[in-house]
């Protein structure tokens, strides 16, 4: 019997499977059809060719709108609870692919209010992180002048008028139902989900006319997206569409990647001796002797270090294949393994973080409505 | 047995006993002591020597405050669902004689927010509303420098912070003990307590120490400031105050002034004829003939037209007296009754339109934060 799991935006617990969330959230899959349909917009992402993108709500209707001449606008969030770590910058590595392949504009909603009622920290806390957070997202290298970062505390002025219209159409039921609140949840808490559906109308209410958006994240948010979709044809607003991924794991083995295990958590800002530290003691496929595993080989499906090259480190397939079966064989030893997983890491943390720094230069401009943080 | 009644922010039904409604919310009469008390700052108002305002939560803390020199800061508001009528306009008159008598700042918050989630109105109506709403409370005369009105649409920047941090203090079961929310009511309607606690902790936040905060206004109300009471002292702030008036009644004999029915609602844009018109079909304590009226009396405790000499229109005590007397004693009829309360209304209102013609002129530099309408 399958362990028991739950996802919900503010709990992942337990051996997540993903085919029976995406049918608990009805949710659609990405098929062959839709990649064979995107691979005439360029070449198709790693992460839709091998399923980390898996599932979706209308993201046909997009690329309909799209070929008829209508852009659709991006949406993606983070709640700054706080440091980046890899398993936040996966999602939005994607969304880049996305912005980069449509030429459309993004919207980046970093949630400082969330965290605030749902953890036990400080807004002052929750908007510093976010400042820390943004710089991440801006080294990804988001076309600056498409790009927008909102912060809820200082953009409630444009998000507000959004948000009551969507908390009308709310009652406490549907919300209880959809997240799994109860009576100690806090009334902030009940209320905050018309805020995260607030950007994904915002595009109409500047444009004056319908402008559909595509919101790729975790399918731990689906929750607030379902319910947003619900309200929004009564509110003359079109359906979101979404793209969802799967969690990024930990190094730990655990399916997601989490701050509550920092030994198994890549933050944007470790050192490399920090990194080659976490990798080291990473979760592998391994056999407890050398002798054993040249015999036997490892197990890359179990594996975090192969995980991070499936994730996000090894793009190329035939060498991600080949990996596997060097793995399998007993060819390559976990130690070796980890080395290329650290320098493949550190490699790409050096670049970032010298675009992080330059992000703090571009980071005021890109604030929306022109907010200071 | 006492009819049922029910007194909610939202809903006022049945006939209400004040005293049981005091028990009920937990709040202290204003006394024999708390009224001499107040003798040494001015004339007492006559809605304090009458019993119209009849309540609090430590007023006697801020006089003690006051007297030691720290001053306060006048908070109440107005749900901006409709035109404002002679029932919203009577808190508002004691309000200005609390500013006038202790020389202090006073924020006016109008819910825009509240009227578009618990009414079937769009924010484009109450936001208008409350344009309209706040002609009158300026008309009254409140010092220009020293009054700000706050619209809660428009300064959610600077309310939302603060109703964060309220928001995270209540929960459900809270909220649903206190304001009577059922799993129907919208996750706007939750939240929505936080917002109308902001005000009362805007004075210490913007003067970075603790400003006490007196909330002069109907005790239908008072589910909100105990709510706001309960989370002040974990935020550190200073626990509001309030003084609650009973609801100014209908001219049909109702409780409550309602815009439900407008043939017994006075407008402030009313014209003199139609106010003739609304007096003249006023419930009265008069006979069902001029004869029996003239041998028996009529009764001034059941009548429309009495009580709103009482409430706002004969403010020297020895002239309602006489007038009581004069009707008990069967001297004066209904007609000759109705005629004077008739000439005084429009004399009020005369002058009243005149000031709120006036106020259209200053709106502007009232708004808190120079928000535009």
């Amino acid at each position: 019997m399958a362990e028991e799991f739950k996802v919900t935006p503010w709990e992942v617990t337990g051996d997540i499977d993903y085919d029976l969330l995406q049918k608990k959230f009805g949710t659609t899959p990405i098929d062959d059809a839709l990649i064979g349909r995107l691979a005439k917009y360029g070449e198709i992402h790693p992460m839709i060719r091998r399923g980390i993108f898996y599932s979706h709500r209308d993201f046909d209707r997009i690329l309909d709108e799209y070929d008829k001449g209508n852009r659709f606008t991006l949406y993606t969030g983070r709640g700054p609870s706080g440091n980046t770590h890899l398993g936040h910058m996966m999602p939005w590595i994607f969304n880049k692919w996305v912005q980069d392949t449509f030429k459309v504009p993004m919207l980046f909603q970093m949630t400082d209010d969330e965290k605030f009622l749902f953890k036990d920290l400080t807004l002052h806390d929750t908007t510093s992180m976010a400042y820390e957070n943004a710089l991440d997202f801006i080294a990804l290298g988001f076309d600056p002048d498409n790009t927008k970062i909102i912060l809820d505390s200082k953009n409630i002025d444009r998000l507000y008028p959004i948000a009551l219209k969507v908390a009308k159409k709310i009652n406490f039921s549907t919300a209880k139902a959809v997240f799994g609140f109860e009576n100690t949840s806090n009334i902030g808490q009940i209320f905050f989900t018309s805020i995260e559906a607030a950007p994904a109308f915002l595009p109409t209410e500047m444009a004056g006319k319908q402008v559909p958006v595509l919101i790729p994240c975790g399918i731990d948010q689906d929750p607030h997206f379902r319910a947003c979709r619900d309200v929004a044809p009564g509110l003359n607003y079109p359906k979101p569409c979404t793209l969802y991924c799967k969690m990024a794991p930990g190094l730990n083995g655990s399916d997601k990647m989490s701050s509550s295990d920092e030994n198994a958590t890549i933050y944007t800002t470790d050192t490399p001796k920090a990194v080659k530290k976490k990798v080291g003691r990473a979760f592998t496929g391994g056999k407890v002797s050398v002798e054993e595993q040249r015999r036997d080989g490892g197990n890359p499906e179990v594996c975090a270090v192969f995980k991070y090259n499936f994730f996000m480190f090894e793009k190329d397939d035939a060498k991600l294949n080949e990996l596997a079966d060097r793995c399998r064989s007993g060819e390559i030893l976990c130690g070796e393994c980890k080395m290329c997983l650290t320098e493949k890491i550190n490699r790409f943390l050096e670049d970032h973080q010298a675009k992080r720094e330059e992000a703090k230069e571009i980071i005021g401009s890109m604030a929306f409505d022109g907010f200071k943080w």
